[in-house]
């Protein structure tokens, strides 16, 4: 991909068309996750998705099934682990927006809670995909705190684009793990 | 509590009715990790249950309903988090058995996974709450790992109450938190 930008309405097709036929990002993520487990590099695991849970029916001679529960609003991040003996965590972010992430889609909750996870010696970090590029960026969190704290005081409630060129890091997508995401942590985290 | 063993049939009794009066294990460790989480101590979450989402119903004006949906096998343990800079992993099981714990109430990948979380520089171990005494036990891995491994091999599949008491630590009941975990693992982990 070039970094043309805006970009042209044709380019944008082929690359959704191309992405539809590809991996959805968390199954990328997971994918790499499996790699670094399986080849001892690291042990990252994504959380279950959190549901409330209302009505259970036990059939006979059957197991349990659920048959009335609700997506409820995650209270801390995605995906964490251990890495080189150090507490990693990270939520994923896909984004469509081809100008600016929108704060709307990070709950206060994860913004909490990773910035407390920082605060007690851990990594913790964002990766957004960005769809119209095909772009995989680990942005650290204190850029995100930054952007989340000004929109609070009526500052702009998005990440542009250009701060994800300028500050965040590039992941640059592989073979073996397709998204190698702990080559950025080497390189800037640890 | 005493230590009699075998423990009488209307002294049973009773714990058993305290217990049920009181929080249960899984609620007396979250409120626990609340505590720790808003003394700044440490930063350690329950996972979400894993549930397999088979059908979700999107009822107009109101949120989406998940109608069928099954209890999956946890591929990893209960807990996890952040404490003194180190990772931290764990898996909590109620024992109702007065003299022996069954490892049928493991899963193989809580084994292969809490093995991973030590080979890697974290913390991992399994606390166990024994309703027969009304007692809070951290086990080591090794331990629990040396049983699984001799159970392959024919031997005993259930790990001794007489193992808990000689090997394990007892966690006194606290106040706040109520179950102070934490100061088991300052004194053996660190």
């Amino acid at each position: 991909m070039g970094l043309n930008f805006p970009i042209k309405r044709k380019e944008r097709q082929k690359i959704i068309n191309k992405a539809n036929l590809g991996m959805d990002f968390e199954e990328l993520i997971n994918e790499s996750n499996e790699y670094y487990l399986n080849n001892n590099i690291a042990v990252i695991h994504k959380k279950p998705t959190p549901v409330q849970i209302v009505k259970v029916d036990y059939p006979m001679r059957s197991k349990a099934v659920i048959t009335e529960a609700y997506y409820k609003t995650p209270s801390t991040t995605d995906y964490n682990g251990i890495y080189k003996g150090k507490y990693i965590d990270f939520e994923a972010k896909e984004n469509h927006n081809p100008t600016a992430f929108p704060l709307a889609n990070i709950h206060p909750h994860q913004i909490e809670h990773l910035k407390k996870i920082i605060e007690h010696g851990g990594i913790g970090f964002m990766i957004f995909y960005w769809t119209a590029y095909n772009e995989y960026y680990i942005m650290p969190f204190p850029i995100i705190e930054k952007y989340w704290e000004n929109a609070k005081k009526d500052g702009r409630k998005s990440i542009p684009y250009k701060e994800f060129k300028e500050n965040g890091y590039l992941i640059k997508e592989g073979y073996l793990p397709r998204l190698p995401y702990l080559k950025v942590i080497d390189e800037n985290f640890l």
